[in-house]
């Protein structure tokens, strides 16, 4: 009797107590004994998931506004109103197309191919979450990430592209171009098995490691940026006489303010992209990949910081920005396996690049108002690139392999969309409306009506 | 001996050391195994919680600078400072007042009634917090929401208001109002319960529903900005001659970054009045409540993207922030049981309100200057109605009393004090004052002091 | 036999299934379940703790963007991309050289002494992290305090000094003296251990206190720039002919923007200083603090609403905020013990502090651009001294030694620092640099090329 009493106990212990009544069996009690604490965890993880997508997610989200606020202090005065709204309007949009279609083109039944399914996200009932996270809070990760790959085209493309054509770029980009690549490794997809039977590690040793993005989201805004670039031409003005012609943005402080915003957007950015935070491992793994992410925007800083003085004679402070996020670009590959040293090289480096590549895209005539080229496709390439150098798991070819295969996907489908739009609607504003500013033009609004849109005193 | 041996492992395994002194009869030991577990996961999930209520509350405490960026952007240059130190002090007001009498108003011993107690909230200590979370984590974050409703009142009333009477009503609106109301619904007053003997239950056949305050929030500064407004009388020259004077905002950009921030600051608002995330249904519902608060606001931007190009041939950025605000608001009745497609409705159809009554107003010469009320009060009567749509706990006529009740009783007050204010210290300033501006009338520090106080160029 | 069995129920219980291998005496059996429990509590406890580190880290990380935001409102145009770009090349030089001397210095081995070892600071692999949080999130959250140190100095010597010796001042105050003076108190030093054999203890009768740095942190940025700003002197024209020349900041709501961001931020950084939250004791403290802390800013923003009104007859918006931020900083030494009341008179009392020490400063000609001095060493002394009011382990003689010690050894290396450079490379630009403003002759951008640089009207 005093035996049935122990194992009474136990039961109570595990806290099991509906299992008494089924009887007290050894076995019983045992099973149930440790499948409680078990379950226990089960539920902590789930919730450190999900805060950890939640958390990174909205860090994320503010990365919008700090496009916005980058975007707004670059360009001049009267195309400020029009910058806003195409970052408020990108980023309704693009929730609006992941749901719709994005989520489930690049997560659904991909299964190692090169699509997922068509069909609006369902959001399903709480019990029909995944065991490890809710499956909400995924979907608001990853639609925070695809909205971001829009906000990079909007940059380049300034002050010289018509409202709603941009609009209709950013349903397909959000809609389509970025889910249909991203199925491609983050999906399961062609780029991402390892196992056997999978080409990529078949052909190139390895599978395609692309950690947070450098080459998911970066490269990707950045070559539909870059299509586009071509497609609208230069700003008037801008390269007339064979010369170049700087239009100096309207507002360093909010230039500012927008680096520091996706600065801190980024920890959300890698730090979320661990997918995880639930055990011990995944816990450090997320604070490595904090400390990485501050490191490399640091090099990128002290790198522009150091070349712009050498070159020029003089600090510039875009380019010092510009290196702050060329650094994080870099990182976003692989923000875990670098040490801190190798974070602040692989970020140092990706400063170089935008130091030397912003004059070499003038030079070709390519017009990028913010600099997003060199920032979010050159560095998001080295980024990419770079992964093998502390990942031993990654392959240079794999990597290129990658990065060329979604470069010529976004390439071509963008420029069909350019294309197309081109041919309509068209792109772009009258010769007028483009000297005048995008802000009376197309908002009705001017950014600063008080102190005059400065159209009198610069570029043109 | 054996048998006492194993109860007494028992003990040790339910860390419930401190019982083995009482003697070990099974029924003790029984308890004690039980209760312990038990313990275990509610030191998780108290830990859980207190975390959603302060980042949660960190982000709705970050809305207070959205505002004050909304506000600061839409009214002119001359006002600007003027509104800043309206913004910074009604925060800090407000939670003193929220201290000293607002909290135990709303929330102690109310009991079905219409008000609490009057006392400071004191802090307990550790060990007589309640069960389930931190008191001082719900303070902060029942306080925070306390300080929105003061924001909304801010923006409505600016560019003609004096500071001193502005901040007396918010002591008012924070310390009373606010407060009262409140507790009819969140402090479990008269439209809270459901049970026997529940008037409204009885009455309408559910109770009030407000999940995160589009009624006790939103609609709450809505119209005490409403009645303020009317108290007030319109900016001057605003409807000169039977005609609207169009006054633009002073920063587009600025009124751009405080939507992004009360956007990215809503996901606290909604989420963490889930007031729980220790489990993982909880969890899960603070992520669809992420998710649909996103598409709400997406929602609304559609919404006012689409009708101002419709209307006005032109899309409207401030309108287009106003729909993103709208659709929030809209959505913040009942963020958890829409679908992500009822989620976007409720937000467009809080957008399309918002262009419909904003010239609404101005034809009725109620001068809101930031559309504060199209979007706070009638988008949150708006989203307090739409609960049962998709809630089927709730009903219409709840709903209604619940709206009716606390306008009516916020339009009184308000009007007294309002009234009481204008009697004795005055609302207005000057004439003189009123166009010369704000900022160098009350507070003796332009704005943009090097660019020019505009007074020249806009608004007479 | 039926012992032996439910013994084995034990062990299954616990989740320590690998024990049962080992044998089934009563010893082991009684040590496995005891263990068990605890050392799942320890995985959640070391996610949370480590939670706190990275949210209260990223949010120290965003008040590096508010002192941006602060100082490009309060220095003058010409000026404002100078300060820009100083604020993001301290934050990533701080960075970089925590990693590289600093957290050692700091941290590694102090053990009652007066510094720690020169080493960079090795992020161990997740298995050699301490046992109750992630070492790289630690890093991270002292990393952010060491640039805030440096973000202090940087807005009290804005608009007369030259970008690369200030860069230089940052290399050695974020590389060695924070590190070397924050090794006293948080590294373990002599200012720390209250057992026996502590010189402090024995001479104090207490250790000094110092919860998230009024003294380590924020007098420490306030001493370094109190004694660059009498080394560099102050602006041309600000004392002129004996009198004090008002030179009025750029724009009012960039530094209110800064104003909320730092007070968002400083949840963070008490909140954080906890340094754990997997207990339920934890969790109430961090957010007794959060209440605290808000509560200390309304007192701060309280008192000078107040004040200005009285002594000046007008609210005076930079001294409010400054108000909110002295209220911060007096917290910040013991923002866990006060009452809700008593935060509010500590912080109120920094609020007052500000008030009547701003004139003094420039009494003694001491150019204080943004008020960097009131708040950051002036209430940081006060905060420090207070804590003895509300924490009885702590005494006035021990925090009079702690702050003196420090004063006195950031005095000294400071001005070894500065006099070097205003010896060498030299502090100062022409005056005829500094007259055109630094953004021309050091940065070669305009803040806001279209609004004219405002030289024309004010300040010369």
């Amino acid at each position: 009797m005093k035996t049935t009493q122990s194992s009474r106990w136990l039961f109570a212990a595990a806290g099991a107590t509906a299992l008494m009544a089924l009887g007290s069996s050894g076995a019983w009690a045992q099973d149930a004994a440790a499948a409680a604490p078990a379950e226990a965890a089960a539920s902590t993880k789930y919730i450190f998931n999900t805060l950890l997508f939640l958390i990174g997610g909205f860090l994320v989200m503010w990365m919008a506004a700090g496009f916005a606020m980058l975007e707004a202090g670059l360009v001049r005065t009267k195309n400020v109103s029009m910058q806003c709204t195409k970052n408020i309007a990108l980023f309704a949009i693009g929730g609006i197309m992941f749901w719709l279609v994005g989520y489930n083109l690049m997560y659904d039944g991909v299964n190692g191919g090169f699509i997922g399914t068509l069909a609006p996200k369902i959001i399903p009932p709480a019990d029909n979450d995944p065991g490890s996270y809710a499956a909400a809070s995924d979907w608001f990760f990853q639609m925070v990430f695809c909205a971001t790959a829009a906000s990079i085209v909007s940059g380049t493309l300034a002050e010289r592209i018509k409202l709603w054509p941009f609009l209709l770029f950013v349903v397909v980009l959000t809609g389509f171009i970025y889910p249909i690549q991203g199925s491609w490794k983050w999906g399961l997809g062609w780029l991402s098995p390892d196992g056997d039977g999978s080409w990529i590690q078949a052909t190139a040793g390895a599978k395609f490691q692309d950690f947070a993005g450098s080459t998911l989201v970066h490269s990707v805004g950045g070559w539909a940026a870059l299509v586009g670039a071509i497609f609208l031409g230069a700003r008037h003005g801008k390269y007339e006489g064979g010369r170049v012609h700087p239009m100096p943005g309207s507002s360093i402080p909010l230039a500012t303010l927008g680096t520091f915003i996706l600065w801190l957007g980024w920890f959300g950015f890698n730090g979320g992209s661990q997918l995880a935070i639930g055990t011990i491992s995944d816990a450090s793994s997320v604070s490595r990949i904090f400390v990485n992410t501050n490191l490399a925007a640091a090099g990128g800083v002290v790198a522009a910081l150091l070349m712009t003085q050498a070159v020029y004679g003089k600090v510039d402070v875009t380019i010092v920005m510009n290196g702050a996020l060329a650094g994080l670009v870099s990182i976003t590959a692989e923000p875990l396996t670098p040490s801190p040293l190798w974070s602040i090289i692989i970020g140092g480096i990706g400063g170089v690049i935008v130091v030397l590549t912003v004059p070499l895209l003038d030079k070709m005539s390519i017009d990028d108002v913010v600099g997003a080229i060199p920032v979010h496709l050159l560095a998001g390439i080295w980024g990419t690139m770079a992964v093998p150098i502390t990942n031993s798991d990654a392959s240079f070819l794999a990597q290129a392999i990658g990065v060329g295969s979604i470069g010529a996907f976004v390439i071509v489908v963008s420029a069909v969309v350019w294309g197309i739009l081109k041919l309509t609607i068209g792109l772009r504003p009258s010769l007028e409306d483009e000297l005048g500013g995008l802000d009376k033009a197309e908002i009705g609004l001017e950014a600063y009506p008080e102190f005059g849109s400065g159209s009198q005193r610069v570029g043109l």
